[in-house]
This record gives C-alpha cells, sequence and structure tokens, in this order.
C-alpha cells in the first residue's frame, strides 16, 4: 500500500474520518470525524483560536508586525440574506466550467477533463479521460485501443502527438473522444455552473425567498463589521476571526477531505488604514506560515506561492497561497491550505455601493435596465472614522483563509510514520505512528497498570481520574503492555504513564515518551506538572 | 421598557448577538453572534462538552447513575444521504400544519393562529390573530371593529363568547376571519409542510440528487453507531456526543434566538442494554437538570415537564422537557432547554430494516406498490454483541437533546439583573450586571491602571499579558474607574483588577467581585492562582 492508502485506512480503523452516511452508500464529498478525528479537529480550532484571537496581546507588537492591533471573534448563520451574495459576486461569479456529455448524459469540470491525441488506422483523435495525473497515460492508452478495436497487444501501433492537454487547447470538437464516450464529438461546449448550495426559506417557496448556503464565512464578517466596531469600542488596525462550516457544490470532489462539499473554515478579515495594508499582508502571509510549521508541518513539504501581478485582482497588491505536499499529489505538486490576500476595500465598498464586478467593469456598478445598479449594496456606510486623528476611510483588508479540514489532513499525513521496532520478544516489527505535536493529538496521555493485579489496576485508575479532569486520557488495562504501546501510538498519544510494581512501592510511575521511546519515571505527585509542561 | 427588552438591547449593544444580514434589512429566525456573543457560547459548549464528555471518567459510578459508562464524540456532516431521512421518518412525518390565506396570500401556521368569537350587529364571527398572548384581546378588539365598520368608543358593544382558541374549535370556517384578511371564510383547510430545508447536490439537479439539511445531529449518531463501536473498542452502555448546527424551515420563527430556523445543538445518543434503559432514562433526565443549575439557571425558573403516558411513542417509556422561564413569556409558562427521551431500540432499527411509522403503523414496516418496504432500511446489522455474556441485541437508546442556542439566551436572560448602587460622587445609580457564572463569562478578568500616570498604565499592561495568555482578559485604562467597572458590569466579568499606587510600591493589585462588590488585595504573584481557583 501506498502511505496515502495506509492513512486513509487508518483514519477509517482507528475512528478518525468516516465517509458521511456509509451504511447507504455513503455520500460523496462529505465525511465525518469519528472519536479520535472529533478531537483532533477540536485542537486545530482550539489552537488556531487561542494562537490568533484568544491569546493575543493588542498591546505588544508581535515580531514582523508593524505595531500593535486587536483581535475579536464573530459566529454568524451559514444561511444569510440572498443580497449578501448578489454583492459579494458569489452570485454572478462563483463558478466553474462544466461540459455535458451528450451520449453518457455524465457532466465533467471542464479544466478537469484532460487528452492527448492518438492517431491509429489513418483517424487521429483526442482521447480526454478524468483519472489522475500517474494513472491518465494507461486509461487514454486502453481507451484509444478500444476505440480503434485494437488488441492490448497492439498498443505500440499507436502514434502519440503532444503532451496532455485539457480541452481548450483541442479546436476540432468532433475528433474528441469524450472519458466515458464511445462515440467521438459528445461533449458540449462549457457552461457556468455556480457552486452555492441553492435553498428556500419559509412555506411559499417563490423566487424570492431562495437563500443559499454560505460558500465562505467571510461575508459574514463583512456584513457585521459596523455592528462589531459599534458593539465593542475597537479601533483599527484589528482582526475579526471565524471558524465555521461552508458549503460549495463541487463538481468533482476527490482526494479524502481535501475537496469536500461541506467544509469548515478559520478565517480572519483584517482591517487597516489602506497606506498600511501593504505591510500587513507581508506580516499576515508570515505569521500564518509560521504557525504550520509550529504545530508541526515540515518546512521543507510547505510552500508560499506568491500569485503574479498579473493574477491578482486590480485592487490587490498580492495573494499567496500557503501549500503542502500532500501525499496523494504528483512529486512536487502541492495543495493549498490557505490563501493570504490583500483585498483592499473591495468588499466592504460592495456592501456598501453593490456588487462591483471585478473582471470585466472595475469599480464600476453593474447597472440593470432602469439605468440603477443591478445588485444594490445596502447603502451603510461602512466607512471607518479614526478618532485620533480624525481621518475617515474604507478600511483595506487582508484577509487569511485557512480551511479547518485541510489544516487537520495535512497534520494527519505529516504525523504517519512507521519505523522498525523491536517487539517484546526483541524481534523487529513495523511500528505506525501518528506523530502528531502533543497540542493536537486527541488523546494526551494513556494510563496502564503493567499487569492487572497486585493493586496496579488501583492504582493507575487513580492515577487517571487525576489526569482525566486536566486532559484527554485514556485508560488501558487489556493485552501485553507491548500492545498497548502500538494502539496508542497509532492514536498519536504523545504519553504512556505505566504504573508497576514500583509505583506501589515508591508512587511513582514510568512516562514513555511515543517518539524517542524514551522511558524516565517520575513521583506521582509532579506527573500532572510534568505532563501539562511537556504538552505545551 | 421589560426586562427582555432592556436584555435585547444590551444584547445588540455590547456584541451579544446580531441580527443576521441587519444591513440588507436582515433575515427573520436567523441571528449572528458578536464578540462577547461568541465568547458566551464558545464557553457554553465547552463546558458541556467537558462535562458530559471529555471530562467523564468512565472508570467511576456517578452519583445517581445505575454503574459506570463511557462517552465519545463524533462530528457529522449536515448535509447527509436522503435516504437517512427516509428511514429516521423525518421525510414523512417531520411536518407542521399551515393554513393559506386565499384573499392576502400568506401562511400561518395552524396552531397558532387564535381567536375567539365576537357578535355585533346582529352578526357573530370568530376574529383570529397571530399576535402574542399579552396582545391577542387587543388585536381581536382593534380588528372586530374595523370589520363591523366601528368607532373605538363603540368598543363596548361588541359581545365576546368563549375564550380564546385555536382553529380546529370552529365548525363554520365560512364565519372565521383570518388574521390578515378583510373579508370572511378565506382560509384554507389545513395541509402539512416539511420543515426540512431542501437543496440538490452536484451539478445534475435531478429528483434524485435532492437532499436536506439535517433538522437533527442525532441521526449521524445513529448512523456512525458501528463505525464508532468497530473504531473504538468502546463496550455499553455508552454515549456519543455531537455539537453542531442543524436547521429547521419554521413557518413562524420568534423570540429572540429562542425558536430559530438555524441553530445548534448538543446531543447525546446513549445506547444501552433494554433492560436499563429505564434506569438510564432517569438518570440522565436528572443529570441534566443539574447540569442547567450548576451552571447557574435558578431553581424556581426551571422546571421538568415528564409527557403524559398517552403522549409516548408506543416504543418510548418516557420523555421529559426541562424547561426555563424566559422573560418572553406569560406568567406560569415556560420554553423548552432540552428534551430527555427515551427512544427504545425506534432509530437503530429503522436504520436497518427501513422506516416504521411510529404513529399509524406500530413496528411495521409501510409497503410499497410491490410489497417491498417503502423506505428500505440499510440492510446493516447495528446490532451490538456483549463481548462478556455472548448476548446480542438492539441498544435502547435514551437521547438527551439540548439547544445550545437557548441554553445561551437562558444563561443570558438569568444574568441580567440590574440594582442600585452608588456612583463615584455617592449618589445612587442604576446598574446594569449579567451574572455569569465564572465559567461561562465571556471576559474572565478586566486589567485597569487607577489613573493613566505614574508607571500604574505600564504595571498594569504587564499584569494583563501574564492573564491574557491563561484567560479572556480585557484591558481598559479609559475613562473613570467607576465607568470602566459598569462596563465590565455589562459584559458580565466576574473580576476587575486595579492597579495602583500601592501596587507598585508593595506589589499587589486589588480585585473587585462583580456580584459581591466586594474589593480586596493579592499579591501579583498569586493573581493568576487566586483568578483560576474562584473561575472553576
Amino acid at each position: 500500500m501506498m502511505p496515502m492508502e495506509k492513512l486513509v485506512a487508518l483514519c477509517k480503523r482507528r475512528g478518525f474520518l468516516f465517509q458521511s452516511s456509509e451504511i447507504y452508500g455513503g455520500l460523496q464529498g462529505f465525511w465525518d470525524y469519528g472519536p479520535l478525528g472529533v478531537e483532533l479537529k477540536r485542537n486545530v480550532k482550539a489552537a488556531w483560536w487561542h494562537d490568533m484571537v484568544g491569546g493575543h496581546n493588542e498591546l505588544v507588537t508581535p515580531p514582523g508586525a508593524p505595531g500593535t492591533y486587536e483581535m475579536t471573534g464573530l459566529d454568524c448563520t451559514i444561511i444569510m440574506h440572498p443580497q449578501v451574495w448578489k454583492c459579494s459576486g458569489h452570485y454572478d461569479l462563483f463558478h466553474d466550467h462544466m461540459v455535458d456529455c451528450r451520449e453518457t448524459r455524465k457532466r465533467y469540470r471542464f479544466d478537469q477533463v484532460r487528452g492527448r491525441w492518438v492517431e491509429a488506422k489513418d483517424q487521429k483523435i483526442f482521447v480526454t479521460t478524468t483519472v489522475e495525473a500517474d494513472e491518465e497515460q494507461a486509461d487514454v492508452q486502453r481507451r484509444a485501443l478500444k476505440f480503434f478495436k485494437l488488441r492490448p497487444k497492439d498498443a505500440e501501433s499507436l502514434k502519440y502527438d503532444g503532451d496532455f492537454a485539457t480541452l481548450d487547447s483541442v479546436q476540432e470538437q468532433e475528433k474528441v473522444l469524450g472519458p466515458d464516450a464511445k462515440e467521438l464529438g459528445t461533449l458540449t461546449e462549457p457552461r457556468e455552473f455556480n457552486l452555492m448550495f441553492k435553498t428556500t426559506i419559509g412555506a411559499l417557496g417563490g423566487e424570492a425567498d431562495t437563500a443559499f448556503l454560505r460558500p465562505e464565512t467571510a461575508q459574514g464578517i463583512f456584513v457585521n463589521f459596523k455592528n462589531v466596531l459599534d458593539s465593542s469600542r475597537m479601533r483599527l488596525p484589528m482582526g475579526i476571526a471565524q471558524i465555521g462550516k461552508s458549503f460549495r457544490n463541487e463538481i468533482t470532489p476527490r482526494n479524502f477531505t481535501f475537496r469536500s462539499r461541506e467544509f469548515e473554515q478559520m478565517e480572519i478579515e483584517f482591517f487597516c488604514h489602506p497606506d498600511e495594508s501593504h505591510k500587513w499582508y507581508s506580516y499576515w502571509r508570515d505569521r500564518r506560515l509560521q504557525w504550520y510549521k509550529d504545530m508541526g508541518l515540515s518546512s521543507d513539504r510547505l510552500i508560499m506561492r506568491e500569485h503574479a501581478a498579473s493574477e491578482l485582482a486590480h485592487y490587490s497588491v498580492g495573494t499567496a497561497d500557503i501549500e503542502y505536499a500532500f501525499p496523494f499529489m504528483a512529486e512536487g505538486e502541492y495543495g493549498e491550505l490557505e490563501g493570504v490576500a490583500h483585498r483592499g476595500d473591495f468588499d466592504l465598498r460592495s456592501h456598501m455601493e453593490g456588487k462591483l464586478d471585478p473582471k470585466t467593469k472595475p469599480m464600476e456598478v453593474e447597472k440593470n435596465e432602469h439605468g440603477q445598479p443591478k445588485h444594490r449594496g445596502s447603502g451603510k456606510d461602512l466607512s471607518y472614522r479614526d478618532d485620533l486623528t480624525g481621518e475617515k476611510y474604507i478600511p483595506h483588508v487582508v484577509e487569511p483563509s485557512a480551511g479547518a479540514d485541510r489544516a487537520t489532513l495535512a497534520f494527519l499525513c505529516q504525523a504517519f510514520s512507521e519505523d522498525e521496532q523491536p517487539d517484546e520478544k526483541g524481534k523487529m516489527q513495523t511500528r505506525t505512528v501518528l506523530k502528531f505535536h502533543p497540542r493536537l493529538a486527541p488523546i494526551k496521555a494513556a494510563v496502564f497498570p503493567l499487569v492487572k493485579k497486585d493493586g496496579m489496576p488501583e492504582k493507575a485508575k487513580e492515577i487517571y481520574g487525576m489526569l482525566k479532569e486536566k486532559m484527554s486520557t485514556f485508560y488501558d488495562e487489556k493485552a501485553a503492555v507491548g500492545r498497548r504501546y502500538r494502539r496508542q501510538d497509532e492514536a498519536g498519544t504523545p504519553f504512556c504513564i505505566t504504573v508497576d510494581g514500583d509505583s506501589l512501592k515508591e508512587d511513582t510511575v514510568t512516562i514513555r515518551d511515543r517518539d524517542s521511546l524514551k522511558q524516565w519515571r517520575v513521583a506521582t505527585k509532579d506527573l500532572v506538572a510534568e505532563l501539562t509542561e511537556r504538552l505545551s
């Protein structure tokens, strides 16, 4: 098995992740967190909230920051007023391009249909596929042989021209073989498909009652910006943070929890003076990258990808993606963990004045047939007045937008490792271990009596009770102690505490470290302090 | 202002709660948590999770419990496979009855249309209204006068017959005046309206892709029961807990956050042997009531309402609602905080065998035209095998189902109080204070320099920095210290720490208690320990 396959199997077997509604055949793009998974993800979210919001000291300038700043939180609804999405641009612009197959009635994301020119029997066709990059050549060959009615041993007679490319490289659509089609030229032109899940509020069900599940938590922050200012006495620069579910009706969810239709975000909208937004953008980009490193992701699997100037929206001075080399990706490819974007005053201005289409009509409101703005903004004044300088302005925004599920998946991938360790009889065995950062580990400590007699279980239970109130702790008295260690290694538990014969005599226990496998004795009375220090 | 009006105003002013999408006119039945609200609700959820799951010691029998038990957590998706809702019964049975008005095209919840017989000018009609109970008589009189073309001073000529009643008390529909109608007899017969929000998964949009936003988190636990058992080695009795958003398309959301369309639940499904389920039901009912008391709700505003035997589903030995006297309710009325239900093996069996309609066909599967069960279950074996006794059975379930928003609202209502306190000049002033339990308070401590000079701000900032890493802390140096106390009282901050001249000399600070207003000095070095102890 490949490492990723092993990890997926481990996640199911040990209760990190289950496919949603599995007993009914599952639901593509939806994942449930099991007993260990829910604790892991809770820890990821708690660490983010503490490090970004709760534990932030607004009186001290953090390293690399242009100054001090304030942070606070918000928790908005998933269903918001539909006008929010019209003004944000999501109603008009948040879509993927799809192609349909007239033969099979299947639908594909345009950019995920890849193919190659193949010639045989004096006919040259473009054979497409949607499988992963490392299998696409095999798939194209298999399908070309079938189309040309050739046998596998005739594979050498196929002539390939050019490299793999997407459909927009092809002029002659009548020569394209769709990913599941038997005939040529069955794919339609690409069409737009809005990625927001739609629903209806109330009992009437008219068009006026149509609403959407938010595709991002950010807009809830923008529309509440004035409410937060008015209620909190906060001054700029300041950030508003939110953790919550978002939904995107992905056409082809894939890669375990990486691209899901329901997912959780951890977003900050950071509001500052326009003149200082460039500095704050740099600060947040570096700060957020450092956070992933601090939480255990290794530097050589992380990259910061700055978007080229030509990729940026007109109002932006920069956007950077923090990306991680997930094991399901091809060599040299990375998947986005978090985007840090300089958004200028685009969002606040859109909610004031109406939707501004950044692609086609920079800073100009689209008009309807009556000459009125097509999507009216709220008309509310969302500008900020500095009470010290008297200056009034629309703040610029820097947005560090992280995926809680993607971060959790990256921590799982990073933690997964195998080594060779001797078992009880000294024979080398493969050990599977999840080397989580102690702050993220679902279980912090496991308590074992060495054997189930001589008062050891009683003593171990007492220690367990003492720890349980303070941290996530597991008690296990079943099977040989070596096997119990292995079970905790698979769960990623940093410390195992064993009660043995000496524990009863001298009131000490043995702590065993998950990664170094070192063992040492501590007095029972010092155990909580010792673990607390090592866990933080 | 009534206490509830004052509380609603305070919630907006201080940033506990905002109406969702307020700048776009708001969205009925949706509420956002502001800076203080998000911390309050996080604390409510964290307290519940710690007390029910994280801090539970499965080796010790809790007071009142029939034995020891295990607890674990789960976090499932909001959108699940549609078959989940067919088998759970929600697809067929989760509805309200509505009536439409043919004249105004408005729609009402059948049970919320209340009215009274009124006679004038030799005609007797049933005048209906949907306003709150304390205003319904005034509304009925106003509308009757209008219908009979009488002036306000003629109110005495109206003759009333009988008390307020719902529409099902009326035989002659042609004599009913709808809540907003001008003519008689415009209301339709009641019709069913399913309360689940509907959406569509994927790009095709056919009926097969219809999905629903979960109306409760419970079903995610039932369909994962086997996954949890298989992955965790847990043994019955055991509970699985989940916190998450649910959605109900209420026809008439009302009473602040009490009846919202999007809300958060804290649910436990507790699985046990059928012979012991009665005892576990009693345990959970009492345990959950006690939790609300421990968190500060006063006993005289809480009641436990046991459903009568005739109200129970055939499979249930009991259901109890834990209810609270919210200030927006009429004298002697209570609103549900949590339902504790004995559900027998109904849910697991339904997901095994198919939908069982508890109302009309006890334990018998409804058949379609081919004689097959109308809603097939998963066909998966969801029974439990006790590895000690060898017995195999379908567990019975006790379900303590709490609303996180309702609990938060109850804690706000309970905390809200006003008293008379002298201001700086000794003049008595009304003080508004939120007397939250320290575990729930959004801000735990506020640090003030007495005046902004003589090194006091520097010392206070140092103390603030020390506290901020450990707990939610606020720094304030603006305005007179009395005003700063008032602001913290309104936010519900249990402790204010003041740095004065003596602080610099002897390294001590003053702690002021929110409720008793007592002040005492402690050494700065002992401050964290002192606060930590008082907060837990």
